[in-house]
């Protein structure tokens, strides 16, 4: 009953069953007047649009916390790159992103139809343009993940190309294989779907994708210029505004809440259920962030607690229907703790400058998320006694994501360096993205230092 | 279908047809609980509370965008404006402006009922009340429009008084002529609704008004202390925030999924629809002007960007729920380029000194829009074989509109000028008005340069 | 009718009425298809969601303002406290929390089931997993309240003590008095609930209660270094980011339109009530505290003026549902002069450091609001004709609330602070709580003023 997702349609259905009603009434109504009730279809237009818009604000969650993590010089380009991810996002889901992910399906393989929403059947219509615009949210938030660990040192020009083919191609066709089926619902299920695989809200559609492809994005970028001393030590590199960070993690924290709870896309009684177990996930989340980094480093460290939020926000996203609440306060003090080691690991072991720890926070803890449905499912999961096949098939969609998004993403960008360069120079690096890319500061009138 | 806009009202039917509906049943139900379902016009209030909650929240964007595109020394200043538009707009609404706007209509011109919501029938208060804080927050969103163009050099005290006569009888009367009837739907239409005129959320109704207040503001006022050399040169004044500004524009982005999709005022089957234009709109505007100002600054410019999505949502205000979404992507994108062009002709031609911008973005995009009605609306505009009726009469609201809000305004400020002033002394505005007007500093501790 | 609160129930009762109705109807829809219709039921949980949604943002807006309100050197600290609050109160409430204040009610006193929400009946659990989830919200900004009374100077450490007895046990105990029947309707009312003490969304119940337990804070901390001289004259610590704490006021004012009408946890036709008059009290309220600041310091105080939207907001929580308009606006008016006056009484007669003013918005304006139900309410209020008798309820109830705030409070810091200490050290406060507890800054490569 919790696992429903598919959308009820009601459209056609309506007009005509009210006329009848109304003729089977009309001897008792003879002295009353005409109720009307909200149709369920109405229902859940209503609660999937207010879901979108939700999770539209995470644009401004992403904006302030990457800008909050990363310098004052290039703060303005981050928000720079947070609005075009999601115009370019709209517009590329809306020309060809919508049909490849969830048009009629090829093979398991893409979807064939419903490109510019061509082709609907007129009584489909208002559902498909929700259904739309909450999935073209979705894009844009696996778009702007990307963002973050590609901070302070990509071209603005290239960068355009690399917003377009992920949520016209990348994004999309992976979301295929996981999720085409739930447009119409019968238009056609993805290979991964047709194997069982969980993830409700998209720990792995949308959080290890976007993650996977800033990893790739930060690894053919190269560092920092001063990350990495010359004898291999990581030198930090502050955020400059940790409030703003702070502000920008409860934002995604709130349109989290539109997130999970909203990909019912159902008003059903589920919803209230999906955001406990998302609110308790990031509480643990939080708590295990803020108590390993006491642990490792003396104090309790605000950035990586704030990443701990997002890090069991994201671990939650694949289960947060299909677990229990106290497995939903593992799962997301686990990923806290996960996020930490693994934001630890990526920057002093693997040397990747990932300057807000996107590959840590979505593609770490979106793998664990994927992976803690086959462990905590109370129906099907292997701690609840539902043995090793979900579990399979969870870590199969794990490595297909990050096969999909690492490689992939590995082969964009090295195209695109090598097409059209992916780096700023030298010159327009220290001096800051906002000057170099555009021409302006963003802290006009405040004294900074120089070498900031 | 997609026109409609005036709210059902069931109120009074509810309790007599249950009754009936009950008698109907027993015997069917003699085993079986009661269900019960939620009505429509229960759903309605819930839709339209919910989207006047997310329009509220507009005035939070826009003090962080005229905050942000401002100086520091102001920033505390243009944030008090904002907190008393409001709440002096608020209650000024709640005692003659909804009265004003929405009351028995007198021969097209005025409302003339409804004083403090007195003289309503029991069974309409629920919806009048709901109904009353949506149209609460736009009146609330015309006036804080104003303030971004009067900002840093208009004096406390006379700005008060600039909002008041806005909420209470400069934005309702017009407001009256456009959309008078929506209240109870039998309080006669306005003489400009009576013609056609079509601004389902307010290009024109409050966005226009809004902005072309705030040129006459600031063309009474005068330009800045060294906006403009002797040889009328336009300086650049760059804001002092711009991660600031760019939340702001998420925000009202945000709120803007209540102001678009909310003006149903129904809970129907279209919101989705209304809510995908106004989406893939503002998608366009962030893309016409990032790229127009590529062409002509030779870099892609962040503020312009960012007014660029403002724009795009000013432009689809009106024809949100009577276009196309491709037509939706053509009006933001034109809307987006507009803004740019218009900003600079303003700042270096007129030589008006709009800081943020207020009335290209509002004041311009809002007559585009309402002319973009007139050309892409699937039924009756011009590009869709409509002919030029629509077109016309859209062109006259245009009209209308810039001569009501120019020229009252024009009235107005100089009428305050004359009687109280309506700029602060020349030290009070070098010193900023945080310190001048209020007797403190919005960043205590941080090193600003001394002539910021 | 506009007093009803309690959830309506009809889990048990949808499929088999859905299976009796079908039969009745299938001759009449013997050519039609089925129409389906949102339940109330189910309506209910999706309003109630979507209120605890925004409340849940309210955590956001508490952080900006009391980071805004204080200094730049420990701002990232005040920012980890409302992470922490939001976090330990979440699971707090979870495990016991909940079960005490909502739970099997034993003697008016306490609830004594649904602990981690067990031994719920799997018809009741969609609609406990919302409440829960609502509910829980509403503990964390209790707790939340506490922090910025005693910002600055506590120990990190012993602050999460503090956290988790505020929402496990001091909050939900009190809380038990007052709304103790919520739940299920059937589990107890407590005793002040039973006395008939109105406090429809939690005035006293979260407000005064989160106020007294700030005030007791600040009081057995002792105030900030600086903060008064040899001679006990109070000097001034200016905030150090006025547009931020103006944002977070605006979306704490976003939130309280989940707060207040969301407290209905039904969607009936009286949310858009109590939206208005939570609207016409907020703008009351910064209107009282402009003026009356205007007059006592010569000019618009902006930190007064934004504290006096949340002291008509406190002030109209208890009596949202049950007063008429007019009254709101009365009634946000005098909690914003009572906020200004109140501030000054704490700050410079009984020299107590409340950094952000706590104690005065929520603790004052709390206790304040509950009086004026006894005084506005349509039904029972003394100026309304209804006699001292609610009156002397609500009296009783502020009484209480203060003295288990205060009083508790003030042996929980005493306690703490005997234990493990409460403040860091002389050093550690100089230095910024940022640098101190968690070893960063928060704004790092602006140039600061040494001293702060």
């Amino acid at each position: 009953m919790f696992l429903t997702k598919s959308p009820t349609r009601f459209f056609t259905r309506i007009s005509i069953a009210a006329v009848a009603m109304a003729a089977v009434f009309a001897p008792a109504l003879a002295h009353a007047e005409e109720v009307e009730y909200l149709t369920q279809s109405n229902g859940n237009i209503l609660w999937t649009l207010i879901a979108a818009i939700l999770v539209m604000l995470m644009q401004a969650g992403f904006g302030c916390v990457e800008a909050g993590f990363t310098r004052a010089k290039s703060a303005g380009n981050i928000m720079m790159k947070n609005f075009l991810d999601f115009s370019v996002g709209s517009i590329c889901f809306f020309l060809f992103g919508f049909a490849v992910m969830f048009g009629l399906d090829a093979g398991g393989f893409t979807g064939t139809s419903g490109f510019a929403l061509g082709g609907v059947a007129e009584a489909d219509l208002p559902w498909t343009y929700t259904f739309w615009f909450f999935q073209s949210v979705f894009a844009a938030t696996a778009a702007t993940i990307v963002s973050g660990g590609m901070a302070e040192r990509t071209k603005f020009s290239s960068y355009i190309i690399v917003s377009i083919v992920v949520t016209g191609l990348i994004y999309p066709l992976s979301g295929h294989w996981a999720w085409g089926s739930l447009w119409l619902g019968d238009d056609g299920a993805g290979w991964l779907e047709g194997l069982g695989f969980c993830d409700f809200a998209g720990s792995s559609v949308v959080h290890s994708l976007g993650g996977w492809l800033a990893l790739a994005g930060a690894m053919v970028l190269g560092p920092r210029i001063g990350k990495y001393t010359e004898d291999g030590k990581a030198n930090a590199i502050p955020g400059h505004n940790i409030p703003l960070a702070g502000l920008g993690v409860f934002l995604l924290w709130f349109g989290w809440f539109g997130f999970n709870p909203g990909s019912t896309t159902t008003a059903d009684n589920t919803i209230g259920f999906i955001a406990m177990n998302t609110s308790l996930a990031a509480a643990g989340g939080v708590l295990g962030s803020m108590v390993i980094s006491w642990f490792r480093f003396g104090k309790p460290d605000i950035s990586m607690t704030m990443n701990g939020a997002l890090a069991g926000l994201v671990g939650i996203t694949a289960g947060c229907a299909t677990v229990s609440p106290g497995s939903s306060i593992v799962i997301g003090t686990v990923a806290g703790i996960l996020v930490v080691l693994s934001i630890e690991f990526i920057d002093k072991v693997l040397k990747i400058d990932d300057p807000v720890g996107a590959s840590s926070v979505h593609g770490v803890c979106g793998a664990w998320g994927t992976i803690a449905c086959g462990l905590f499912n109370t129906d099907g999961g292997l701690l609840f006694g539902g043995g090793f096949g979900q579990l399979g098939v969870q870590l199969l969609g794990v490595g297909i994501f990050f096969a999909w998004g690492f490689g992939g993403g590995f082969v964009l960008m090295t195209v695109i360096k090598a097409l059209f360069g992916l780096r700023v120079s030298k010159e327009e690096e220290l001096k800051g993205l906002d000057i170099a890319e555009h021409g302006s500061e963003s802290y006009n009138g405040f004294q900074l230092f120089s070498n900031e």
